[in-house]
C-alpha cells in the first residue's frame, strides 16, 4: 500500500511574526514559510514594505517597467511574499503595541531588520516581544550588528564593498567587482534561519526564548574570510586571480568560439585527458606541462595553448570533448538557462511565480527552497497578500479572537 | 548578582559524525561545532582529508607555500577542522561498517559530501545509519542532488559556470566572471545546516530522523533566481549592468583617486546631498539631474559628472564628504582590511587561527560564526585532529566502550 498523501513540512505548528521589508528580512521569512512555518507579515497600511514599488511588475498585459494597472504586482513581491499571510499595523498608533504583544502571545518567532535600534523605539523590540511571550525567538537582522551604533543604512551594494567581496572576483589589477547576485541581501537571512532553527532547539531543552542577532556585513565577511587571504600573501601567491587559477593551472574558466567553458584538470589523468581532447596529446611530453608543478610554473603558456584550442570550437563542442575524456568541464550558462535546468525545476530550486488572477501572463521562475527532505516536503501555500492587510480577518478575527466592533474601531483609528 | 559564567552553545548534547571531506561538507560540519555540537571526523588512516594538502601551511617558521616540516599544518585543516575530534577508519576494511553503525547509534546527525551513490556503496548510505538508529538525520551534500545519475564532479568553478552566477557580475558585454569567494562551495553547506536543524525540529514532533539531500547547483541556482532576471529582459531592461545599476542612478561603484567608493543616492534627498558634496549644488536644479526619472534617463551623463569629481579625491574624503551630506557611501575594501574590521571581529565573524604548538608564528584570521544569541554562546572547542586518528581513544574507547584489545585488532586489521 502506498502513501499518496504529501509528507509534512517540518516547521509545521510553528508561527511567525514576520516585521520585514525590502529582501534581507523577507528572504529569511520565505524560506521559513517554505519550510511549512505560518508567516504573518505586518505592513504599515500608509504603504506596505517598499518592494511592493520594485519595477518590473506584472499583470493583465504581462510583464512591464511601469504600473499599468491598479491589479499590476511587482514580481519582486510575489516571490518575497510567497505563502505568507498578510495583515495591516501602522506601530505609530496608540495601541498597536497592544495588537503587536497579542500577536507575540500566538507566535513561536518574530523576525524583524528595521535599521539598528528602530524596533526598541516602535515599540516592538524584543524586550517587548518578550515581555508578551517568554518562549519567544526573535531575530534581528541588520546592517553591522544589534549593537552598532544608529545610521548608516546597509544597502547590499555598501555591505559588499566593505566586507572584501568586490576584491576576491576579477583580474589581478582591474577595478573592483560589484557581484550581481545581492549577496550581501541573501546571505544574512540565511544565517538569521540557521540561528533561529538554533534557538528553537535550545528552546526545546531550556523552555525559554531569546535574542538572535544577524549582521549583513558579519555574515558576507565571515563568506570572505575562508579563503586564507593573508597567508596567500604571506606567501607570495596572488589571491585575487580573475577567469582561471594559476597556482592550479589549469583551472578556470576559457573562451570559445560562442561563450565560454569551465575547465579543471588539476591532477595528472586530467592533463593528459585535457591534452587528448585538444587532439594534442604530446603536451604531456612537453617538459613545460608534463608534471602538476611544471604545469603551474608554465601556466600563462599553458593557458594561451588551452584559448588557442577553445576558441576555434563552439562550447557544445568543447564541453563534449572534455566529457568524452572524463575532464569535468560545464559551459558557462546564462541566469536564464541556468533557472530553467530540469534538474534544478525538477528538485524545487527554482520555482515559477505567477500573478494569481493573471497566471498565464508570464515564464517567469524564482527561488524555490534548495533543500529535499525524505520525510518532509517544502513548499508555499497559496497565498499571498495582494493587497494590504488582505489577511486582517483570518489573523485579528479568527486567530486574535477580536470582534467585528474591534475591527472596525482599530480600522477606524487607522491602526490596521 | 551578575552571572559571570559563559552561556550554553544552543546545539549542546547533539553528536554529528562527519564524513565530509574538502570544503563545502566540512564548512556544514564547522558551523554545527561553533554552534556547540560535538563533532567526530572520520578520516581515512591511509591519507584523510585531502584538504590536508592544500598549500599554504603553517607551522614553527611561519606560513609557507610547501611543507617544511612534519609538523607544518595546512591553513585549510587548521581553519575547517576547528573544534573537531578526529578518528580514523577505513571504510573498505572489513568491520568498518560495524564500528560506522556503533557510531551512528550514538549521534544524532551524519553529514556526508562524497559523490552521489558512494555513501550507499561504502554501506555507510542513510538505510545503514538508519536501521543503526532511526532518530538519525543524515544529511548529504552532492554537486547536482543525491537522486542525480553518477558521474560529474561538483568543483566550485564547475557549479558556478552552471547556476548562471558567472553572468550576473561585470559589464553587459564582457566576459563572465568567476567569483572570487568559492560561493557554490560555502551556500550549499548553509542550506545544509538549515535542512538538519529543519528535520530536527520536525524529530521532536515525529520522533524519528530522515534523509537531507542538498545540491551545490540547486542551492546557487536558487540564489541566483532571486533576481528577475527573464522578467528584466521581457521588460527591455538591462539585468547584468557592471558597477553600476542605471536603472537607480546614482547607485554603485566609483573610481577615487587611491581607491574606489560604493555610492547610493537614488532618492531625492540622497542626490541633492551628493550635488552638495561634490561641491556642484546647481546639479539639482539641472534639467538632466532634477527628478529621478531624468537621472535615470541621462544615467551615463550623471555618472560621467560624478566620476570627474571623485577620481580627483582620496577615498576617505569621498567618504567623509558623502557622509557629512548624509549619503550612504563605503570605501571598497580589501579582504585583509575587511577581516581585521573591529566590529567584524568583536562580534566573532571573523576570529584568529594558528597552529596549536606555535600560536605566535602567525596573525592568520579565518570565518566565525556569524550569528549573536541573547541566551547562547558560539565558538570552537580547543580540539582539533593535528594527526588523522587522534581522537580514536576518546571515541573509540571512552564513547563506544571498545576495550584496548579490540583497538590494538582494529588498528593491526587496518580498520583504524
Amino acid at each position: 500500500m502506498t502513501d499518496t498523501s504529501t509528507p509534512p513540512r517540518p516547521l509545521e505548528g510553528l508561527r511567525v511574526i514576520d516585521l520585514t521589508r525590502a529582501l534581507a528580512g523577507p528572504y529569511a521569512t520565505l524560506l521559513l514559510a517554505g519550510l511549512g512555518a505560518e508567516v504573518i507579515k505586518i505592513e504599515d497600511p500608509r504603504g506596505g514594505d517598499l518592494a511592493r514599488e520594485n519595477s518590473p511588475y506584472v499583470g493583465r498585459d504581462g510583464v512591464s517597467i511601469e504600473r499599468m494597472h491598479d491589479d499590476d504586482v511587482s514580481i519582486s513581491h510575489l516571490s518575497r511574499a510567497r505563502g505568507k499571510k498578510g495583515v495591516s499595523l501602522n506601530f505609530k498608533a496608540p495601541g498597536a503595541q497592544t495588537v503587536f504583544a497579542d500577536l507575540c502571545r500566538t507566535a513561536d518567532i518574530v523576525v524583524e531588520n528595521f535599521t539598528a535600534g528602530t524596533a526598541d523605539r516602535l515599540g516592538i523590540g524584543y524586550a517587548v516581544a518578550r515581555e508578551a511571550n517568554p518562549g519567544i525567538i526573535y531575530c534581528s537582522l541588520s546592517g553591522f550588528g544589534a549593537d552598532a551604533p544608529e545610521g548608516g543604512k546597509a544597502m547590499d551594494v555598501i555591505i559588499q564593498a566593505l566586507s572584501g567581496a568586490m576584491y576576491t572576483s576579477g583580474a589581478p589589477d582591474a577595478p573592483p567587482v560589484r557581484m550581481g547576485i545581492p549577496i550581501a541581501d541573501m546571505l544574512a537571512p540565511v544565517f538569521a534561519v540557521i540561528g533561529i532553527l538554533a534557538a528553537l532547539e535550545q528552546r526545546h531543552r531550556s523552555g525559554v526564548g531569546q535574542h538572535v542577532d544577524v549582521s549583513m556585513l558579519g555574515a558576507l565577511t565571515s563568506f570572505v574570510a575562508i579563503e586564507n587571504w593573508s597567508a596567500l600573501a604571506a606567501a607570495g601567491m596572488p589571491a585575487r586571480t580573475g577567469l582561471t587559477v594559476q597556482r592550479l593551472s589549469p583551472f578556470g574558466v576559457f573562451e570559445c568560439a560562442d561563450g565560454y567553458v569551465a575547465i579543471v584538470a588539476v591532477h595528472e589523468k586530467l592533463a593528459q585527458g585535457l591534452f587528448r581532447a585538444m587532439r594534442q596529446p604530446d603536451l604531456a611530453a612537453d617538459p613545460r606541462f608534463a608534471t602538476r608543478d611544471s604545469r603551474v610554473a608554465n601556466a600563462p603558456a599553458l593557458e594561451a595553448a588551452i584559448t588557442a584550442w577553445s576558441r576555434t570550437l563552439a562550447v557544445d563542442e568543447v564541453v563534449a570533448r572534455l566529457e568524452a575524456e572524463g575532464v569535468p568541464v560545464a559551459p558557462v550558462r546564462h541566469p536564464e538557462e541556468a533557472l530553467s535546468d530540469p534538474r534544478v525545476m525538477g528538485r524545487g530550486e527554482t520555482m515559477p511565480i505567477a500573478h494569481p488572477r493573471y497566471p498565464h501572463q508570464s515564464e517567469l521562475r524564482t527561488a524555490g527552497i534548495p533543500i529535499r527532505f525524505s520525510a518532509a516536503s517544502t513548499g508555499f501555500d497559496a497565498t499571498l497578500p495582494i493587497g494590504i492587510g488582505d489577511h486582517n480577518r483570518d489573523v485579528f478575527r479568527d486567530l486574535l479572537g477580536y470582534d467585528e466592533e474591534r475591527l472596525r474601531a482599530l480600522g477606524d483609528a487607522g491602526v490596521i
